[in-house]
């Protein structure tokens, strides 16, 4: 059941993205700025996470975001309340960021200033696991109400992400999610995947996962 | 931020594509199969409408079904159990089921036995809009926690499908969704969409859905 042609067109697209992500890793370095590049299907929590983030860490971390979408610029106006930096990508037919969008939006960012660059994919789980925009790590969030069986059937996300967050433990008492299940099916892929476990509305979880986004942040500005 | 490679290579396999779902179109209709494309986030319960409505309207119904994952058959196995026929493909990279898929499933289906062909693609709100299978129509699923403004975001989708259907009502009372804004941002997009709301878990609102697709069955057999 293999599409021969696709594949062939994909290398293609994956070489000239690679050259774009180095230099998008080479200008992080130079102004030493930490890049997480944050996936997951839509609707996981990915903007409520930031926004809660940014919020409540924002006085200890300088955050810049780019969000992508397809359309609308909801999202872009949801983290631009809590006063960081964003620029909206909207990618249209396109089911992914890539290095090249990146790179045009990192003209819109004063990246002297910031710490975190926080970029947020377009919900997806399949597509966005192959395109490197030159980030330190992506980070995937899996919803208590997704099911626990996401890692094993969308593997390649689940190898290509250093952090795998799962979200929304606050609704665990009404759906049926395996924690632990989620997590062995992610760590047979990925041993090394760092797990969170948390809720935006709850508040549970969020301070191991702001010690870890600290840690993260390289330098004084 | 368009990527205009990417949209010529995509044009050609669409043309491809949309041959071969000629194809598939002419044996659903020689056939008297009635083919629905299922589409939406992972885990917006599609393959637990699937599982509930074939078991309980099967003596009403004679169903067949595909499933496309980009790995494991976890989901074929759920819908075994309901006695249908089943049939999973793999997509491995793939991140939607195209019209060559679907033709090479087909040989595995004895599609002279069965009124509705439920193919259940991969869980993406975003590439699968492109495909055509051949089929009658896609059928787009959210979840109310995935957040109300999907419709919004992922446009393509919403105009491509006939029919939305609303999963999980029982959750929201314990989430932040409303109903009536969802549908309001898909009927911009697609004034003619059909909608379901409903709930696998509570039962609510399954038996209009029933009368929707036994209303699709076109044939006695």
């Amino acid at each position: 059941m293999t599409a021969p042609t696709v594949i062939e067109i994909k290398k293609d697209v994956f070489t000239k993205n690679n050259r774009i992500a180095v230099i998008n890793r080479a200008i992080f370095k130079e102004t030493k700025v930490t890049a997480l590049n944050f996936v997951s299907s839509p609707g996981a929590g990915k903007t409520s996470l930031l926004v809660k983030t940014i919020s409540e860490i924002k006085d200890k971390i300088n955050f810049a975001v780019i969000e992508g979408d397809q359309q609308t610029d909801n999202d872009a106006r949801r983290i631009a309340k809590t006063g960081a930096q964003v620029t909206q990508i909207n990618t249209m037919s396109a089911c992914h960021l890539d290095a090249s969008m990146t790179l045009k939006a990192l003209d819109h960012i004063d990246l002297t200033t910031i710490h975190l660059l926080m970029i947020e994919n377009v919900g997806n789980l399949v597509c966005p696991a192959s395109y490197d925009l030159g980030e330190k790590m992506k980070v995937a969030l899996v919803s208590v109400t997704e099911g626990d069986d996401k890692p094993a059937k969308y593997p390649n996300m689940f190898r290509a992400s250093k952090a795998l967050v799962i979200t929304k433990t606050d609704l665990l008492p009404y759906v049926d999610f395996d924690v632990d299940k989620c997590v062995e099916l992610a760590r047979n892929i990925n041993p090394e995947i760092r797990l969170f476990t948390l809720s935006v509305s709850s508040g549970e979880g969020l301070d191991e996962w702001y010690s870890f986004l600290t840690g993260l942040k390289s330098h004084e500005i």
